[in-house]
């Protein structure tokens, strides 16, 4: 249940105006909610930059996904990096993706890539002075994900503010928030719903048709949560 | 000193003859001297993969020193990645590149580059079943550049085998070899001059004319070095 805040603290208000955040944005459902988050938590006085990534996955479509949620968060800026992540997997074009969920590590996996990807955010976050990066990593992925367990989180940030300016000269983290850390698919959407979130906005196929294809494990994740919590996935499917 | 070893022990030949080695290869002296070096640490049975990065930097002209060493080295495979860094440096043509050594973080210092290349490098090492990733990193930059430093590594090789495959699955991680990390630029040249390195084979020049500037930092600190070992830097300068 998210409390809705009409107007920050008076107080606080001096701080929050100062508040910059980072999102990283792939325009799927957890990165969407996550960036709304971001947006209620740090205050409408506040700056949020968003950072996507077209790295060599088979198709970006989720990518256009990401803009319009930034362009709807009227982000102060909208970083789109191109990177090629060396190692491979089905999402990148190595090997099949799976039409059900498998035990241990699963093939859609990209090694490293939240690495990756949270180390350009900390460089983004030192060249527009943020105070903290938002990531949507969640437990659903936790469960087959090694880089989305929070454990990876903690050593990551300790690891990145070792090498940041900020921290050397200010002693000042720049903190790593992962707001559904522990959230399963059916909370991260409700929680998106009572943002009032449209989800007719955000692309989750691991497949690039021009509609979800409904039967990848990231599309069944998706509809039985939806359809376990009463409610009706806005997205067209082809089944 | 570095010891000769003609043939390696019979009783490890085979552990040898398994070993892959990432080797982060930017032309400059440090990341050769790092390669010569990891070929011999390995053994001339194992198999060295180079990786060079093309990022926003104001000139890529040691991009084609590292291609040469790569060859010199018989590296297996070379990989060339683009990325972009967010963050502005006078390396990437954010302020002037300074004239002299300047007290706390310089100028030429790209914020989380270091991060990013080790992710990067991770993914490679896990792509290609690499045991190592051998990084140049040294004292000297160690004194300006906080992701130098020897904490740094140590907390960036937890993060980074924590959201590994090889180490949830197995237990194994991906160690990241510096052995140039308490050495001063004397010790790295005369390992190279040890090791039978064509130093005119490096370039460590800020800027990217015809010839080495021989004023900038790097250079100076370069020259200097070769004068105190009372060797002759053979690369062309235009000073």
């Amino acid at each position: 249940m998210i409390t809705q805040t009409k107007s920050a603290p008076t107080a606080n208000l001096e701080a929050l105006e100062s508040k910059k955040v980072v999102v990283l944005l792939s325009g799927g459902i957890d990165s969407t909610v996550t960036a709304y988050l971001a947006r209620r938590l740090v205050g409408s006085t506040s700056r949020l930059y968003a950072l996507s990534f077209k790295y060599n996955q088979e198709h970006d479509k989720e990518l256009s996904y990401a803009y319009s949620t930034g362009e709807a968060l009227g982000v102060e800026d909208h970083l789109f990096l191109e990177v090629q992540i060396p190692a491979g997997s089905s999402l990148t074009g190595q090997g099949e993706i799976p039409s059900k969920e498998v035990k241990g590590i699963p093939s859609t996996w990209v090694p490293q890539r939240n690495s990756i990807f949270l180390a350009l955010a900390f460089s983004y976050a030192e060249a527009v002075g943020a105070d903290s990066i938002y990531i949507g990593v969640n437990s659903q992925d936790y469960s087959g994900y090694p880089d989305c367990r929070p454990e990876f989180i903690t050593a990551m940030s300790t690891a990145l503010n070792l090498a940041s300016k900020r921290f050397v000269e200010t002693g000042k983290v720049i903190g790593i928030v992962t707001p559904l850390q522990y959230l399963h698919k059916t909370g991260i959407i409700s929680t998106g719903l009572e943002l009032g979130i449209d989800f007719s906005n955000t692309w989750s196929c691991y497949r690039g048709g021009l509609k979800a294809c409904g039967k990848c494990p990231s599309c069944r994740i998706r509809l039985e949560a939806f359809q376990s919590l009463g409610k009706t996935d806005p997205l067209e499917y082809e089944v």
